[in-house]
């Protein structure tokens, strides 16, 4: 019989999103007269812009001709897109950026799972606690997590890195040299951001211990203040770092799927045998090989967040999130809880009342005022005791929520 | 430094189709006069039919309106479309798939190569000689193909089953025992079709020695005689065998993205202490974490070929492509040359002429009347020696080009 991949089988059964979907589904079919308020999930609910939904109308038009009709494209994305990305999100920054070291793909999460790819099985992985599920399970399906313990919810090949209120939840450097590290600022779940002077702490430390940073970056666009938004502000940072960009949460993508990597050409990995290889070339063959492109009409609407009015529109949308973040954080504020993130971040990090435990306030939430969040623990063992709100509702559901829990405590 | 996968650096450096992009750019810039006719890429022409048009527009217009717009979908697909594929493609031709058992996805190039993730390494692997070069390079990525024999062409430790004129190119069953086994029909690249009494042996073959089939049916909507279309026509195929399907030829939608993959929940693999384990539950696993799904406005376009006006636009736009087959066929006959496939299917497998070598037969068209095929060495070994002929062009194109080899021959 042919033999499965055995780290599948190391995998704990359940997944914390449809954990949640199970309880709510429950409690919804027991109480079909109550309206349930969801700002659990890191998911979009505004329309698509006037311009992208144009720039879409557009495409499909094109695809319905002989001529301008497309088949096959290049597999790291057309050059309108990668050039519009170099172009607005690098070159614009005064960073140095080509369009061969940009991937377009289709979300980040495929992107951040299947990087693992090009690396080898035997590198040692640090992660942050609490992380987004996707760096631990992808490389624990390549064997590089270890073994689960159960009974402390952690992988023992992983080296977690805490991300508490004690560090500000922006991790202290580790104690023991990981080979690849994964850093997402502004952070899910935490809302945390990091500023320049911290994230040189960490591009100078992989570059004097020749580690990797896995670099999530799909929030940058929530940054109002100072902070950087790409890790390649950092000097040095092209020789050390990937980095993972997604239209997800800035242009509400998550429903249209358009992300994209940067891998510097500067960027080496070493074989067994010592010989040391350019990570771009190495991820452009895995991409050529495995991957197939983004729809070409999905790439014009990407292309077209670029444009003047575009931008103008994808600011709107992200400000709308941000209100609603910021209403959340002060509306708890009100009632003396202690608040996290929601500024420069959608997400909105609490710590739960009465030392409740995560599930426990989930729980008194979805029972008492039928109000959905994510439980912290779900994201890794520190996040025990935490809660996480998001931004992404609407207007009007948000300022409902917090009425119910002010209400509530 | 972090550590590679190894195994990259194994493959041959440059690939197929860019070796031959190379060669047809250099002729172009040397003679900007001439008119090139490619018919060598496997890559649709025409464009989308009218309903899948109007099915795009009508998502777009979907997700400009909040109360109609869609964030994440289900990773493995909106209910809609996997119906849809369940009643038209398998219920409708008497198999039995449940709709849990269908995987919808960007592209069966992501998915073949995507499917090593959920097995072992040590899995000996049966491909076809000539190949789809995805099946080779991705085990070869996974460590499973072993180490690259320059002068042969291959890999030490896949096992390459030769099509050839003295099997009709449907490959013998294999002497050795592997674990998978890639089948393709009707076949990428010779355009050899496979019988129904044909198909039983493998499916026997593959319970008989626990193997697991991995059966790529991309090109089933091309099959105008009595052939089995889904390998799950095979009683007991749903025991042993994974089927890859795409929109990619049938609708046009190579430059569109979908397709869908097949897992019967029947399908078991065994864990290294001999646990038995379910591959549609890892293939699950797999997609819901590596993977956030096809974009909803192609989700719509690709239900829209299943509706009674779509499905007659995607036969009119296959009979096309059949029909440019069959006058490359009937053309090159006319000159003598021997000539495969081209019924049932939309690839024309030629032996060369003169016992030119496939490259030399290549060059020899490209410089001498213009006309860019794919060399079957390209393939693998025994492709070497003949020429694959694609149905994909434009009418006009494909009778240009046959006028043009027969002056030429």
């Amino acid at each position: 019989m042919a033999g499965l991949n055995d780290n599948y089988l190391k995998l704990p059964g359940s997944y914390l999103f449809s954990d949640i979907a199970k309880k709510v589904k429950e409690y919804s079919s027991n109480n079909p007269d109550k309206s349930i308020i969801k700002l659990g999930i890191g998911d979009v609910t505004r329309p698509l812009t006037p311009t992208i939904i144009k720039a879409l109308h557009d495409a499909v038009d094109e695809m319905a001709v002989a001529s301008s009709f497309k088949g096959y494209g290049p597999e790291q994305g057309y050059d309108f897109l990668r050039n519009a990305i170099v172009e607005n999100d690098y070159i614009k920054r005064g960073i140095n950026i080509s369009i061969d070291e940009v991937f377009v793909s289709d979300g980040s999460k495929s992107d951040t799972g299947n990087i693992g790819d090009i690396f080898g099985n035997d590198n040692v992985v640090a992660i942050c606690d609490p992380v987004y599920p996707v760096y631990a399970d992808t490389n624990a399906m390549a064997g590089r997590a270890g073994n689960f313990i159960s009974d402390q919810g952690k992988w023992d090949r992983l080296i977690y890195m805490p991300c508490t209120v004690a560090n500000n939840f922006v991790p202290q450097l580790p104690e023991k040299r990981p080979d690849l590290i994964y850093l997402c600022f502004p952070n899910n779940p935490t809302g945390a951001t990091i500023t320049r002077v911290e994230l040189k702490k960490w591009v100078d430390y992989a570059r004097e211990n020749d580690s990797i940073i896995l670099y999530d970056a799909a929030y940058e666009a929530y940054i109002k203040d100072d902070l950087p938004h790409s890790i390649y502000e950092i000097e040095g940072a092209d020789e050390c770092a990937i980095e993972f960009r997604s239209f997800s949460k800035n242009a509400g993508f998550t429903g249209t799927r358009c992300a994209f990597t940067v891998v510097p050409h500067k960027l080496m990995g070493r074989s067994t045998d010592g010989t040391r290889c350019s990570l771009n070339k190495l991820w452009n063959r895995r991409q050529t090989t495995k991957f197939n492109g983004v729809p070409y009409i999905i790439q014009k609407a990407a292309e077209a967040v670029y444009t003047a009015e575009g931008h103008k529109e994808i600011i709107q949308l992200v400000d709308y999130y941000l209100d609603n973040a910021k209403m959340i954080r002060q509306g708890l504020q009100k009632i003396g809880f202690q608040v996290y993130g929601g500024e420069n971040a959608p997400y909105v990090w609490m710590k739960t009342p009465n030392n409740l435990t995560s599930w426990q306030f989930f729980d008194l939430l979805l029972n008492k005022i039928s109000v959905v969040g994510t439980p912290g623990s779900g994201f890794g063992p520190s996040g025990e005791g935490y809660f996480r709100l998001t931004g992404f509702g609407s207007k009007e559901n948000t300022i409902q929520a917090i009425e119910r829990i002010q209400g509530a405590f």
